[in-house]
């Protein structure tokens, strides 16, 4: 199905050199159409409301009683400013309950994330949530090639898969570091490629000043739309990633500065590791989770009221014999429970994520990456983060986990899809038809509705033992393997107004001309 | 950790030729104690509570506008009796709703079920739940030999695997039929081995009157207790799959006249597929699988008021390309979450199960797993049948998928176990003594907590990368194939008392002579 009507600007584009390949595209193969998904599910808790107050209050301890450093001086004038304790010669922070509270009551509680293609537009908050490409992995892996270290060919073709699939939403940051083009102009490149090969909205990095604002020019000129409109519909967002424990470094302070001044989206993660970066209780881990995301969330405030947010949950253990984090573990779903506690206290969007600490596609990367799923779901997640290609703990972006993700995440969506309870549903009729004994299968209900009344699996293989055996016993990593390539060659680029591409160009060239931005961050 | 301190009688029980194997058995391996398990989530609801009365509804219009055929004569005598209405040379039986509620009343809404060993005993309901072994697959395989057809010592495999392992609770039937035992006598050895190798809560199938009248008495010998105690603590259940659609055959009525008759537990599971035996819509299932659930649990009642029961649940889909039943699928996770709310409406324990339709124990038996137990947990599962070892549709009992299964029962019994939120837990003076920029792993608040601060993954690998490929890249399939050997050797037979297992073996022995039970079923 095709994800939005092609404008005469969409038939120019595509005319433009890939008339050849029409047939292909994202007509290519059967998919739902691109939809806002929504959780209907009430959301499920993971400590009862005491208890979560108890986390909340624990919270605000830390900030009064210990504080954050923040190593960005006029981060720290901005602090002050707004009513934070800030001494002289110290670059620590501390905050009083009723000043952060204040802050946090400046945040939206939902808004739109504008994509270059409207029809690609998501909402961030409320019941809704948006599934994202995996992001940041310095290594990327198919079953055909092995384990390589990320490069600009695999960059992009990861990023043509995921404009590909309906069901991701947005990308969420480079699916796979390209080490092979100089840090100075990576983020025009690879911004430059986020804003041609996909129309759906993405994220920037907070890796200094100028990268901000470079990609934040690229999202601008990519919906062709003007500062001020573009500061009215967020159309890119940046993860800030606290420096666990209690910490905020320059780049992040720059980073929310640049974001939330310009009225894109700051999402603010703690990488909260128990028994390493926060205390081994899973308790204590979300006490320091929260009282980060509060201090970082307010600064977005203190930069521009009502600027878009979403509070990110990452809290997860570590192997105790090994100091390696673990994922889709018991503990990581708890956490994913109460930090949508917490988010929804604080009336904001939660950001969650799909992740594994499998080294391969075999069970242990389906079962903690269904295991983060439910977490994620049933916390009432807004934005999922790793939504597909996640491996190795987030070292590897692989080929085949990504179609394996999307296959797990058409199947979410489709569990969330609420049942049909009409009269004609509840089939009471059919029953009668069909009588005791009979068969369903060869009735009107049943033959009017058959080919649309269930979810589709693109990798589950459900012939029986005898048949799967005869065709080579073949295991989802293979069935994903076939998958990702034959959807690859169907990539089309989707149309961008020829005027746009050429100015988007411009900047990114003028901009590497000049260097690009610094690389000593 | 041992499950249960040897009394003297088991001590003598163990010296009986295995005195060599002491240091084996359960205390071979680490594993959490033998616990109930309690859900401390709010149920997932898949369906408002209009849309619940309007499937309940309907399924009463089914039972007495359609009715179900009841091929047994006293069956229909009882319903006639109780108030149903039932005709002269008619197979047909309708009910009428009031009558159907007023009998549905009757059922407790929770009881224990009684292991031999009374540490095992489990409570059915309220907000518990029990994890069982896979039953009733026609083939085993493992990793080294392939796959075969059951037979005795795998049958006896199976079993300990079982026995061994705390997370699982009780058996389910026998994982796999061992074809090699005449099936005149099968009920008879393998009951035997049910009530020998392990020492929990067992299955009797009804497959005619002579194999309940026999499992009950197998059952009650195993106990040590009189028929009227054994009454009074059901101590063995059974399931009834009804002929979906709307048929109750004699074997099933016969097993529930049994078992209810003798206050042992019956658990009406309809095994109504969409698209083939019941409505190719989700709801339209449901309310065949309810109307049909409806009709034999108030049947247990008629035989015994307070007979205790289960309400079944094992709506799915079937593949419409090639008939093949799928699970773990959305549809089948949205017809769990409203069998619970459909059990929860009539105040009775609710079953679901954990179940794949993948062929080998790769990621999508592992997704399909997961999914199944999501949609059973959050759908307030009170028994989950078929908790390991369950492939290929139930066709298969898989030594692997068995142990990959036990390490999914036990993350989810780890996910099910609430936070700590104590003062401590909280870790404000962690947080504090630790500050910005620090690390926990020295401090005190993690050294006395990190042994047991996490679950200890059994099949998990987080080694990384490097170490991983130069262990030889195992994957979750061999790391469960290294584990069930293990195990399997470390097994040691629980005690029993000699006077008890004489009595059982003499028993067992001179209904064998008496050459068991009818083959013509």
């Amino acid at each position: 199905m095709t994800t939005s009507s092609p404008s005469p600007t969409a038939d120019r584009g595509r005319r433009g050199g890939r008339a050849g390949k029409r047939a292909a595209g994202s007509d290519a193969f059967e998919q739902k159409p691109f939809r806002q998904l929504i959780i209907p599910f009430e959301p499920t808790r993971g400590v009862s409301e005491d208890e979560l107050e108890a986390i909340h209050l624990a919270s605000l301890r830390v900030l009064k009683e210990i504080g954050i450093d923040v190593l960005h001086d006029d981060a720290r004038a901005i602090m002050k400013k707004a009513g934070a304790d800030v001494r002289p010669g110290d670059d620590r922070v501390r905050f009083d309950a009723d000043m952060i509270l204040e802050w946090m009551g400046h945040c939206p509680s939902e808004f739109t994330l504008h994509a270059r293609n409207p029809e690609h537009n998501v909402r961030f908050g409320g019941n809704n949530i948006i599934f994202s490409l995996m992001a940041s992995a310095p290594n990327c892996a198919d079953n055909d090639s092995g384990r390589r270290p990320g490069n600009q060919l695999d960059y992009r073709n990861l990023l043509k898969l995921g404009q590909q699939h309906n069901i991701i939403q947005c990308t969420g940051g480079y699916p796979v570091e390209p080490i092979d083009i100089h840090p100075s102009i990576r983020h025009l490149e690879c911004i430059r490629d986020l804003a041609t090969l996909t129309d759906k909205a993405f994220h920037i990095y907070s890796l200094g000043k100028e990268r901000n604002v470079d990609g934040i020019e690229i999202a601008r000129i990519a919906r062709g739309v003007s500062r001020e409109q573009l500061a009215d519909e967020p159309s890119s967002f940046t993860i800030i990633n606290t420096n666990s424990p209690l910490k905020l470094d320059i780049p992040m302070m720059e980073g929310i500065i640049q974001m939330s001044g310009a009225g894109q989206a700051v999402v603010v993660t703690p990488f909260t590791l128990a028994g390493a970066m926060a205390p081994v209780t899973v308790a204590g881990a979300l006490v320091e989770q929260n009282a980060e995301a509060l201090a970082a969330l307010a600064f977005t405030q203190m930069v521009r009221k009502g600027a878009p947010v979403g509070y990110g949950g990452f809290t997860s253990n570590v192997d105790m014999k090994s100091g390696a984090p673990a994922f889709g573990t018991p503990e990581y779903m708890k956490a994913q429970l109460v930090g949508g506690q917490l988010a929804r206290r604080y009336n904001i969007p939660y950001r969650t994520s799909n992740v594994c600490a499998a080294n391969t596609v075999d069970a242990q990367a389906a079962y903690e990456s269904v295991f983060s799923l439910w977490g994620a779901i049933q916390g009432g997640g807004n934005l999922l983060m790793h939504g597909a290609g996640w491996l190795e703990g987030g070292l590897q972006c692989s080929y085949e986990k990504l179609i394996l993700d999307i296959e797990l995440l058409q199947m979410v969506a489709e569990f969330m899809t609420p049942l049909e309870v009409t009269e004609d549903a509840l089939a009471v009729d059919a029953i009668r038809a069909v009588g005791p004994g009979g068969h369903f299968f060869g009735t009107e209900h049943t033959q009017s509705r058959y080919k649309t009344a269930f979810h589709q699996p693109m990798i589950s293989d459900w012939r029986n033992y005898e048949n799967w055996q005869l065709a080579g016993s073949p295991t989802a990593i293979d069935r994903a393997n076939t998958l990702w390539k034959e959807r690859l060659a169907a990539y089309q680029k989707p149309p961008m107004d020829p005027a746009i591409e050429e100015e988007l160009n411009d900047f990114v060239e003028r901009r590497i001309a000049e260097g690009g931005a610094p690389t000593d961050f």
